[in-house]
């Protein structure tokens, strides 16, 4: 029996430049921000692979973030570029789920997270409990589908 | 000849706490952050009003800025507590304009500014050119009217 | 053997109001800011509790982040009232952890979620491996030291 | 007699793309973030020209802001693409002057602004009443010094 397979060849790296207001009183990034970060590196991956926000839109359905998770190894300064590798995380449900890791120039883990979304329909707000044709025509594509 | 009044005596006071992801690596408030405060002064005054963006949106319209303007004269920091005082400037265009001044505990002026809104139509979009029939009753009932 | 406690008799309860500039384009919360609505419970808490960013300062430590999980159940929208239970959760470690519950006016939970963090001293940025001692002593204040 | 000249030939143009965290419930980017992308604008700027906050503060000193004032033409809208031109304004003050025109890819503007900035000595807080001499030098190289 061959197991659900959980990591995938998708993958998508964004460089980042720590921008002034982003920096906290500790002269660090606030952690806070790692959220967007995670959400522009997904949004990268999402223009790369035709699974952006806009791509997801134009099928009518959102996705909403449902869980996200954060740790944090090391900071960021002004100035500082960094670069989010953010990578699809393959499941049978009707989710998106992504991992992310942030590094600096020099190569060493800033952060690491995950995030799952949901799909919603954009006409009735409800949650898709199935995956969407135009999702499973995606995974299709790029062989990620179950067998 | 009258001339057309420029202040009111519509004010509302609204008091904050500054947040620690709202100050920068030199220990203050950044700057930007008083757009935020404004707007936080402004949505105040709109629900004592009867003017808030949810009040007029109600009415088909939504208010985008179209210009601001802010002055700084000295910093906020972490934990500090500030009040912002949101004066309506009337004026005879199909506008909303107002003034802010934002004080420290002890009354010291921090930041001081104003803000120009016009009328867009929800529906189409449309910058309305006349006072929304809305924004007239408004006037009337607070006697801001021109004569 | 008397297991060590998780969870704890300190709990807070601070109340938000969900700004314009909070909403995204699906006219709900984004989700990045209930990491701010965290720290806000955070430090609302700590003021009431003597263990704010500004009390830990005075005592020569930072308490950076190492950790964030949010599980979103509800959007919250654009003038809603909300609530955040800040829980401190008890552990023998050098670490401060904190749940969080938000809710609506009504009751139901928008948000949950955990952070962990750890004590730096200001003066080397060293990650103190053993209570500071003024911690011990709040702990021992509050009746949370394990015996 | 010559008259001080007031626009120099020192301008920089640096490309951003809207972020999904930047639009607001009106689907386009929020007017205060504005102040945020003068400030990348400014910062690309002072990079290029060795004028950035990181290269002020090597010299002992900070720029605070004291004033900013927008002028927004047009929306942008999430996934755009839109270029800022920051251009220094040259004065005899010990003073930092910037305007700013982003404009969107096909050329239209958006939003106008300018922010000044004063020179504040990183020991001991206090505003220069005079060109600090590293100031000097910069305008000199650059011969923006009034003759």
């Amino acid at each position: 029996m061959k197991p659900k397979q959980n990591t995938s060849h998708l993958t998508h790296k964004h460089t980042i430049r720590v921008r002034f207001s982003e920096v906290d009183s500790l002269q660090i990034v606030w952690h806070g921000h790692y959220i967007k970060y995670f959400e522009e590196g997904r949004e990268a991956f999402g223009r790369t692979f035709g699974l952006s926000y806009l791509d997801v839109k134009k099928e009518g359905y959102a996705t909403p973030i449902v869980n996200t998770n954060t740790s944090h190894k090391l900071p960021l300064r002004y100035g500082d570029i960094a670069n989010i590798e953010t990578t699809y995380i393959n499941t049978a449900a009707a989710k998106l789920q992504f991992s992310y890791c942030i590094k600096n120039e020099v190569g060493n883990i800033i952060c690491t997270g995950e995030t799952t979304q949901v799909f919603t329909n954009l006409e009735n707000g409800e949650m898709a409990l199935y995956l969407p044709e135009f999702y499973k025509d995606w995974k299709t594509k790029h062989a990620l589908l179950d067998v």
